[in-house]
């Protein structure tokens, strides 16, 4: 399929969001101004019950679903009339948002809407409450141009847990695959990179985050006393975590590796073709180099999205203030999350991160599982990614970078692989949104283009 | 020599003790009430200040000294009169305190004197104003007994950073030599076990406190971004430390164990007769067992006190709050305290701790020296340290615990082998003192024994 550049029911669907985008900010703002952050339990089911109430406002059957969770807002809606598709477009979307502290850094209110040369700010504009409202506009411009018939059936799950790990994802969709069950998927993002290009992600690698603890003691000790004779916690965490990787960035946990999958010669072809971002990373970290030596571009690229890790995300024991306190501490702890690539799972990880701890004598070293997910991607070669590539380049005027896999994390698993679904990225960020950070926000040129190419992706899969 | 139990001047000495006790606590109270907080800066000149003037006030001569840090409190009185020896005693004591804090956890206000059952209870009466009170009393009541005369020449070195690890001592006492020439040196501290025994302690191990810290990068990355790609500083750290001790406690710093002294027959003898505190330890701390399982009670006291040790105080990196963050820790740092034993020196272990992290490829850990000192210890023979044994046996009614040296740390090594002193503890102290925690506390009855020791060494001193 090679599509025309426009046609006069795009010229239709381009017109309604335009010229209702001031209804769309008014809808964002209200949204935006109820907060929902999941790491606090701060207004979750309020905000369940009013993207529920909004979605009906907007046609939808919407229901709040329990979980074992935060509350799951579900919707539908199934095209009517002639010429109609009985395919289904899946969104997944999320109505949580990660906190808005530190408060002080913010320029306006977090959960006020404020608008300043082009840019809209608020908590989750852009993660991922502006997503929200950029599906809402596409399907009400795609059912305008179409005189009042969405051309398809639309399911929404939107859940409130994405920003404390989605933990009860995997298992609401094995619980519901028939109510959502779907012919593609549209994801929670998507936008521009740093050149204005749309970005494409076909995967995201799975993820497997523990706390190892150690408690040798019931309280700390003077390290004049204890210091001969005494098990020190912060010792046994430094020679436990030693044992984990060596300073090849080897992860030596045995059978670690077994089921990695390597990358395909077509991944590796998506990689090369993507731009460097060797040297933004470089200047925007002040690192020195690359792990490893790496300067080679696609040798870096394949290194951070297929490689699985062992990071330490944080140490923590005894005294950590200014100068001195010479403390024997009898508790430590480390974060440690490890990301996988095709084909690991977190509970294999954990079962053999147990196995190799005891056998080196570790057996004091506790395991805290905090949360994880399976590593998935898509068939670059499947319609639905061509049909969004290809829409994509025609509304930003340039193509598409497509990632195979990209080095984060998220809950598509169950999507692909339960559900069994081509899932693409499509949306409103851009690399200066600031999501997770103070001063969040959307630019509204952005916002229009993401509409606009959602719409598009719409209005196309019912035809196929 | 063996002394009488008593005799007419001791029992004059003790009876000025005892009708002055309200005097001296109300000294002590006028001390306490003064803060001097070395590690905030909170009362310190002020203090010292007060120092000199209640030696002033009991007739010495006394000065305030600067160093390179805190003043130090200087004072002297030479004998008079016929029959006075020309021998010299030094006290070393200092003014300053460790914070208050917590707060929330004191009966009482920490900077007001407060009798309860028995206890005065004030921040630093222990450690360090009830020995200098102590000390008071004692030449006063020998004074007294005397004829008006002291017996000998007598001076006081008094300083402000002892609860910061003294740093300028070294040098202050290697300036003044001198001015602090003297025969014999009663330290700062002293007192009784949990038997109520009398407790002498011939030395110190030495420290040297380090901080080793990491930078890989200016700022903190997402650990899916970087996890692969990026230098962790958290990994960085875990590793160097984990080239500095293996699993067996032995310290693998190449020359470490260069200019360790084993100890000698007559220190294990005198190890061997102390009573043994392993059940206590255990019971206190809740420990499993000791480290390398040492069970041996006398293997257990000799690793203790003679065995240097590479402790990890304190650990920091990344996110430590609750649950997950997902991120890539820029910096780390680790608190790392050695306690040397003779002839070590923390000079020494800096070059060699460089070396050996440069060695191994760890020219990126930074270290930085938070202090530390020689490790020293005293001749057991020492006719002072004798005297000090036999006169806490007829005080106390109990033989003396002598350590050939303890775990902990302290300023000893420029009195003992700069100014070439004998030098020995005997004080207030008793286990329940809770020196450094809320509700810091000195029992009257050991403030009496004490202040009866210390004026019998100073009698005896004199004639020898």
């Amino acid at each position: 399929m090679t599509l025309q550049p426009t046609n006069p029911v795009w010229e239709k669907i381009d017109a309604h969001i335009e010229e209702n985008t001031d209804y769309w900010i008014e809808e964002l703002a209200r949204l935006c101004a109820q907060p929902s952050v999941s790491a606090q339990n701060f207004g979750i089911t309020e905000c369940a019950d009013l993207v529920a109430t909004m979605l009906r406002e907007q046609g939808f059957r919407a229901e709040v679903m329990p979980s074992d969770g935060y509350p799951v807002v579900y919707a539908e809606a199934f095209g009517e009339g002639d010429g109609r598709s009985d395919k289904t477009l899946l969104f997944y979307l999320h109505y949580d948002v990660q906190p808005a502290e530190p408060l002080e850094l913010w320029d306006s209110p977090p959960f006020e809407l404020t608008e300043r040369e082009g840019k809209l700010y608020a908590r989750g504009i852009s993660d991922d409450k502006g997503h929200i409202i950029c599906r809402l506009a596409a399907l009400a411009a795609v059912k305008d141009a179409m005189g009042g018939e969405l051309p398809c059936n639309v399911k929404f799950i939107i859940e409130g847990e994405e920003e404390i790990g989605s933990p009860n994802m995997p298992a609401f969709v094995e619980k519901h695959q028939e109510k959502l069950a779907a012919d593609a998927c549209i994801w929670e993002f998507g936008g521009v990179d740093h050149d204005g290009r749309p970005s494409q992600a076909l995967g995201m690698r799975g993820i497997c985050y523990v706390e190892l603890s150690v408690q040798t003691a019931s309280i700390d000790a003077h390290s004049g006393l204890g210091g001969s004779i005494f098990p020190n916690a912060a010792w046994r965490l430094v020679w436990a975590l030693s044992t984990l990787k060596d300073q090849n960035e080897r992860i030596l946990i045995p059978g670690f590796y077994d089921n990695v999958q390597p990358p395909s010669q077509r991944d590796l072809e998506m990689l090369a073709a993507m731009p460097s971002e060797a040297a933004n990373l470089k200047q925007m970290f002040a690192l020195d180099g690359f792990l490893l030596g790496t300067t080679d571009d696609l040798a870096l690229k394949t290194q951070a999205v297929f490689q699985p890790t062992c990071t330490i995300c944080g140490l923590t024991s005894g005294y950590q203030g200014a100068g001195t306190k010479t403390v024997l501490p009898a508790k430590a702890s480390a974060k440690v999350d490890f990301r996988l690539v095709p084909n690991q799972s977190p509970q294999e990880i954990i079962s053999k991160l147990r196995a190799h701890l005891d056998a080196n004598g570790f057996t004091d070293v506790e395991i805290t599982f905090h949360g994880g997910g399976r590593p998935a991607k898509v068939d670059p070669d499947d319609p639905f990614v061509q049909l969004t590539n290809e829409t994509a380049e025609l509304v930003y005027g340039k193509q598409p970078n497509v990632a195979p896999i990209i080095g984060g994390s998220g809950p598509n698993y169950p999507f692909i692989h339960t559900l069994g679904l081509p899932l693409v990225a499509a949306g409103v960020g851009y690399p200066g949104s600031q999501v997770h950070a103070p001063n969040e926000n959307m630019r509204l040129d952005y916002f229009l283009l993401g509409t606009k190419h959602t719409a598009r992706i719409i209005e196309q899969f019912a035809k196929k």
